[in-house]
């Protein structure tokens, strides 16, 4: 992309609304601007992030073997009465009539939808295991919305539901749902701790929430210093294994890590002293098993293999999509803005052109776009008629890892700059090698991550 | 895809309630379930051609320069009620009031919400010309929803808004978007003619329709034979190019095709008698330029060349992306169910098992399998223990274009037998040939379409 035809409107003074960094980095980035209270557009750059983290939650739940579908915005009211949760809800439900006079509502939630395709579609145990989801927009009517999209009221959501024959099935996919978590959040460059955590409205007894450590993060969070050493890097994992996914929750969720509302002082005591932290953290996702709750109330029942019709075991699993934004933003920034991991970053590398104008300066540039664009990557190509110093500040307020600068007198010498985002560090090189480089660094990347990206493979959609 | 492994719940019997080929179809194949009056869950099969479409849509629009973002479904009344439509708008539009007792609107169209964002961030020619777009969940409180997808209330559209300085700008970008469309459309191997129409509540002189030519089409149409001779096809086209995109435009709207709505008796009768038709179609996108309606009502100004500030001219061009399923469908298919266009299929070949549990059959369907993975396609592997007939009704009735059966006496002369769903013949070939042919039907259909296709490049998110 070249950036005199991208729609990039930055901001150069902090907005006064914003009261967190990420909401601050956000606007000023030009990646959402707010329509209403806790309602936002994502503009080009926000959209460009948002799809990418889309891409790799649909490329990990493919992998689990989960299966990608699509439900409505708008409910009617009925399966939620089914359910008993239409008036439990509360006010966080916005209610609507049609003009039928009909209830309906925005979901703020699925799960009784996908047990009325279920029941509708499914009625033998051969049929199972199952597990599907989707990635699509929710509406919780926060009396306070606020932190950008970290609180929004319109949100993106990934929501996931396993239908299994007894406990012991439903347990593997909350193990499996557990496993696939912590890849997607790794791909993404967080560090996402699971914490045992309360069920809410949800319901159900197990239930781990995926937790961000972050000042602003909104839940207290206590836990033992030893769970932040552990990473999933890059293990091959059969999702089929009932054992390989239980020993990856044995290892991750058997030290202590639990959320305010789950807190138990007395257990947290025998966390050895120098290893227990108090901290704040920013949920970005959560698995629930709540077995027949849903299924019991609402007939959805398979045969088993005696022949006798047994309600199914459910559970679902979260993950806040648009919210992502902001915890990786509040994990990976600076003073000078954004810092994206390479998993998400909305373009591969900025090219900086100190004197648009000058016709050595301009065709090393275009080299390095055309070069670095048939290698499958983005460049965004600053070729404005701007002082450096401008360009600079909107490439580190936008934060793409990789930047390469090309001025007329490094030309003369045959090189460009390369400098890294996040260590500030800059080499000198010819701008072959500095394409040579990008090119390893997100080959490297996705190899080091085990990430047989679908990406590569040239027909694929991603789900 | 293992067929044992996914859900795909066809049904056996034609549902009472679709009236339309389409709509039954999709029932009968599993890819929809109506979860309220004219609002549809998208199964998996139907969720991965609803992505293969969009996928589509998003890369023509990238060709053609133009941004994706995404704008909230739910919106403020207050920006409605500035452009004067939120009155006359009508009960289509579904109305809500959210805790705080504001008037909210569940959006059928964003013109008002982008010409926000412009105003709110562009104020100078310079930054012009400017084409946002998002693919994004509408609402149309429609009183008798019908026909499966075809006329839904909650429905996907692709809407995009171009901004420019001058009348002669934005009546290019009006032909740049005719031109995306036929592209767009082709490549789903749909042939779209663009008609002169009637605006409608948008407003404008300027429109045209694109309609797929279907007995079950819900527009009367009036047109010159030869405008179905007309095909896009490979042309490489530069879409800064005011001359190449007018010379299109001027190709392909010249001869006499219009809706019910403008038709004009006098001018079709100039037609050669035996070149005029009357037929039905089908509307899967429509374009218009309507000037300075929404700018001048909003205050949506830039600083000229000459320092004066003036409206900006703008138009707007939507394609129906929920609804070209049911387009696709009703244009292709026969007794026996969908027949897939190469361009959205959901998968890219099957495989029939003959005698699942049979060592050297089933050895010679997971090799299938895995070549295909290989390169890149996606297989979709009937591993079911069922009788040869239900598979290949299944086959026939989900429309993958081409199938592989593997059965033991072929095998006993080193073949398998390769299938075109749409022309029924059948070729017998060496497993590893019939990979190869499926994989150059793939490529040659890409190419054929000269489409640089986005997904072949390696790190790319389609956007």
């Amino acid at each position: 992309m070249r950036l005199s035809r991208y729609f990039l409107p930055v901001l150069k003074e902090n907005p006064s609304e914003a009261q967190i960094v990420s909401h601050r980095l956000m606007l000023r980035a030009g990646m959402i601007k707010q329509s209403s209270a806790g309602i936002y557009s994502w503009l080009p750059l926000g959209f460009k992030v948002l799809r990418k983290i889309e891409n790799i939650v649909h490329e990990e739940q493919a992998r689990a073997g989960h299966h990608a579908m699509l439900m409505p915005t708008i409910q009617s009211a009925d399966l939620w009465r089914e359910s008993g949760r239409y008036d439990a809800y509360g006010e966080e439900m916005l209610r609507i009539k049609d003009r039928g006079g009909r209830d309906m509502l925005f979901t703020p939630t699925a799960e009784e939808l996908i047990t009325d395709i279920f029941r509708a579609h499914v009625s033998s145990y051969k049929d199972l295991p199952l597990t599907m989801y989707q990635i699509q927009w929710k509406f919780r009517d926060e009396i306070r919305p606020r932190f950008g999209v970290m609180r929004g009221r319109e949100f993106l959501m990934k929501d996931g539901y396993n239908f299994d024959l007894t406990k012991e099935d439903a347990l593997h996919a909350y193990n499996r749902h557990l496993v696939s978590y912590l890849r997607t959040y790794e791909r993404m460059g967080l560090r996402a701790i699971p914490m045992r955590a309360d069920s809410g409205p949800i319901g159900g007894d197990d239930t781990h929430e995926f937790l961000v450590l972050a000042d602003t993060g909104e839940s207290e969070v206590f836990y033992d210093s030893a769970v932040t050493d552990l990473t999933f890097g890059d293990r091959e994992i059969d999702y089929d294994s009932v054992e390989q996914c239980a020993a990856i929750m044995e290892e991750f969720t058997s030290k202590y890590a639990r959320t305010d509302e789950t807190h138990d002082e007395a257990l947290f005591g025998e966390v050895p002293e120098e290893r227990r932290r108090t901290a704040r953290g920013i949920e970005v996702g959560q698995i629930f098993y709540f077995g027949t709750k849903y299924s019991e109330a609402m007939g959805a029942t398979v045969q088993g293999p005696d022949g006798k019709n047994v309600p199914v075991h459910m559970g679902s699993h979260g993950i806040g999509v648009s919210r992502l934004l902001g915890a990786i933003i509040e994990a990976s920034h600076d003073d000078n803005g954004i810092i994206w991991p390479e998993g998400v970053t909305p373009f591969h590398a900025g090219i900086v052109n100190l004197k648009q104008g000058d016709a050595e300066a301009d065709a090393a540039c275009e080299a390095l776009y055309a070069s670095l664009t048939a290698l499958g990557l983005e460049p965004l190509y600053d070729d404005r008629n701007e002082r450096a110093g401008g360009k600079f500040a909107t490439m580190d307020l936008i934060g793409l890892p990789w930047r390469i600068t090309v001025g007329p007198r490094g030309l003369k010498n045959g090189v460009v700059e390369l400098t890294s985002r996040r260590t500030g560090e800059s080499e000198e090189m010819p701008p072959e090698q500095a394409v040579e480089r990008i090119r390893d660094i997100y080959a490297g990347h996705k190899h080091g991550q085990h990430v047989e990206m679908m990406a590569n493979r040239s027909f694929h959609t991603y789900i």
